[in-house]
């Protein structure tokens, strides 16, 4: 067999690392690309200038395509069998990314826990992002439900790895250099501060976009995610593609604009769920709701922690779980996340 | 509110000018997908080598793609809450824009005046594309019938501004160095210079391209063009999203290569009505009429005034406007335009 | 007539070499499209590192995005009045082509032979695609059937060219500096090494991408291919776009990253046959047979042929031709070429 049948429950070891195939070198292109494929508008990730006058270098690859491109690489070896995308934890973005860098993927092993039905198993990885100088970019834990191959393979013990709710504010990488406080709020398209959000606060980010089978596969593909759900209309009965839920994230992401323009960077993710699957058609809206917020070392920097909500028609407003705890069908993602923001 | 309600016609001044949000800095990748979105094919905006032939720098971003940045960061504060988009005048080109360029846009607000019914009124701007030198590379006028909010707000006194029907050819401003003594006509595609063309000349230029939501979505979200109306098919009673003007602006320009290879460069924009809505499913053609001729100072460079005319299927040949003065319903787009042509 | 009616099957020329506009330069935009458009993973093309690790200065365009631009040139003076396209022989790519290069077409007619019904005849061009420094990038040969228009122009002596059958191993065009001694077996997603294809080997690729009308269009206009069939759905009584082949070529080539990951490079292109017509819905598939095997000169590096067959929706495992010798109808291409494998 010359072609990869991926990694069944069986096939991982607690504690081996997986180093993931085909590294990517980013360009302008990437971030055109990003652009036609959201209504991403944060000026930090527009403007070269903008970014300069807040520290930075130049403008950065957004950091959810700096994601997207660290976790497709780890699709062929964590998820081609995963029956389920169960969670994420402890993500941190620690270098900003720029075009002309090259982006790896590695994966350790840290839990592994076989089901009941001893069908299949989850996975819990670590994944981290290098740049071309090995220095890690991001680094975030995933957990997945993967099937069995061999059903009397022997179940490995148990180890389920305690992980944080939260990243604590501590923690968070504030990028070197970032200086908020000449922060132009006129050129970053709305006047509200870290200051002027209260927690518990609610924002309905308003604007809607119908969803195109095309606009989802070139996104997924520019991530090199192969997954064959998102691409094959022959892999499931109804003729569906079931969209990358990373498609999600930054569509609803991007619409957070409207009401969140200055959160600019993100640079953690708590946790996250994809509540329903997604599929072309299905118009996008999203809420979002702030968690925390925390003060930074950086000069003018605040960190807000935020609630994404993506949700599709038919949802009430801030739609998120019925009376039994479970997400309202019309409730797509909801994400965890902090981000920086002028204080 | 943290939201972006858009401004509504009591919400303007005259003179007042708006700093539009969000500036882009440009690269290759803006100019890789304006060449997948549109059948783009002028040589000058196809190849650094041709270019600099022709004594620019580099093949600059074209002139549609600078126009369509420019527009989309005033939608917001423009057109967010318009009715319609009722013209444009007074259009120049006064810079080329390269990769690495960085755009932002300001409007001053040049007249006012409400409908007699009293529940919307037209907004006449200016609006200037400046690069990260603050230097201007595009000027130009519309207006737009915007909604009023709070129907009792008194009326403004009327001002409607004294526009140029065309711009006059002296005031065109050819891209310093631009020299098309050596231009290169089989590289540019067509034998026909500015001498071969006659006022009163019309050109069908046969292709017809058929438009897909992917597409037009991909396209108005690359400029950061939000407006509603484009990407929520939740949006109307029948489904539809609106195309964006600009994207049948650009695919009419582009189509016009076959008759007008060497109609180069976009220098002004004298008028242009959206005559009737363009929607998915549309086939696109194109015809033109050689209205004026000009020559310029610039060796080898003269100007030609062109009408541009986009119509969908079941368009009769060259049509236009019915004998009520009304356009015919088969016509999406009525551009005047001067460009530059070798002599 | 101002527009390209293109060229007649009497208006070609033995020996004429006929020079292809529009120049094209090339950017890290064009490269993001194409890993948009395709599931492409080949590691010498996704990362600047990767390929300078085996000798090259950068990872470089994409062998078949540079071959579709060059292609595309031709469209306009070779296959506007095409009712086919016959064939492919003696491609051999010969520099690789990097980020700002720009590439030009010409093409010198080879052959002519009018068909027997004296409505159509053979046309046979060798094309080659040149660089800014005018040294040749790809040289190929094909042949179309080119529509007479004026059925009484006298039939040119036959004249039909002896082709190879396939490149000789010892005509392989290396790129100067390559070396696969170093190369790293799991950045580029596979350990198969050359010594580990038999000839006759067939590898189904598994993975499917069901087409949809907006990447085909997007893809052919990014190559300034504007031949009619592509984007006009009234041109056909079926409503249907006809697909660019080399939208199937790339698609194809793409998927044989799952089983071929390490044949990194296209060399030479010795045949190829668009069995079938490919239309959007169509879900494409692809397996391969390994024909030859070749050693090479140049450190580390193996030469190996191989047929890529593109399929549909229905097809047969290993589906090519039926016992009447002709392909079958979910066939949709037969491509035979050579590339470079780590030994």
């Amino acid at each position: 067999m010359k072609t990869n049948p991926g990694r069944f429950f069986e096939d991982y070891r607690l504690g081996e690392t997986i180093a993931h195939a085909v590294p990517r070198t980013v360009s302008g292109g990437e971030r055109a690309l990003y652009h036609a494929l959201y209504p991403a508008r944060h000026a930090l990730y527009s403007s070269d200038a903008f970014a300069q006058s807040c520290g930075l270098p130049a403008s950065p690859l957004d950091d959810l395509a700096a994601f997207h491109t660290v976790f497709g690489k780890t699709v062929p070896d964590i998820s081609l069998n995963a029956v389920a995308n169960l969670g994420y934890a402890e993500g941190r973005w620690l270098l900003p990314v720029y075009p002309g860098d090259t982006l790896r993927s590695q994966s350790t092993v840290i839990g592994l826990k076989q089901n009941s039905n001893g069908q299949s198993g989850v996975v819990y990885v670590r994944t981290q992002g290098l740049n071309q100088r090995d220095a890690v970019v991001l680094d975030y834990v995933r957990w997945v439900m993967v099937k069995k191959n061999r059903l009397d393979a022997p179940a490995p013990e148990a180890v389920v790895p305690d992980l944080a709710k939260v990243v604590s504010p501590d923690r968070l990488v504030v990028p070197q250099g970032l200086d908020f406080t000449r922060y132009d709020f006129t050129l970053a398209g709305e006047p509200h501060r870290w200051g002027d959000y209260a927690v518990g606060e609610q924002i309905d980010h308003v604007d809607g976009v119908t969803i195109e089978e095309a606009e989802h596969m070139l996104a997924t593909r520019l991530w090199q995610n192969t997954a064959k759900v998102h691409f094959d209309a022959t892999n499931r009965a109804d003729g569906k593609r079931l969209i990358y839920g990373g498609h999600v994230i930054s569509m609803a992401r991007a619409l957070s604009f409207n009401g969140l323009a200055n959160a600019q960077i993100i640079v953690a993710l708590n946790g996250g769920a994809h509540a329903n699957p997604c599929f072309a058609g299905d118009t996008v809206r999203a809420w979002s709701e702030v968690l925390d917020k925390a003060p930074t070392a950086a000069p003018g920097v605040g960190a807000i922690r935020l609630r994404l909500v993506a949700t599709k028609q038919g949802a009430a407003p801030f739609a998120l779980k019925g009376a039994d705890g479970k997400y309202a069908p019309e409730v797509l993602l909801d994400l965890d996340y902090w981000a920086l923001m002028p204080i």
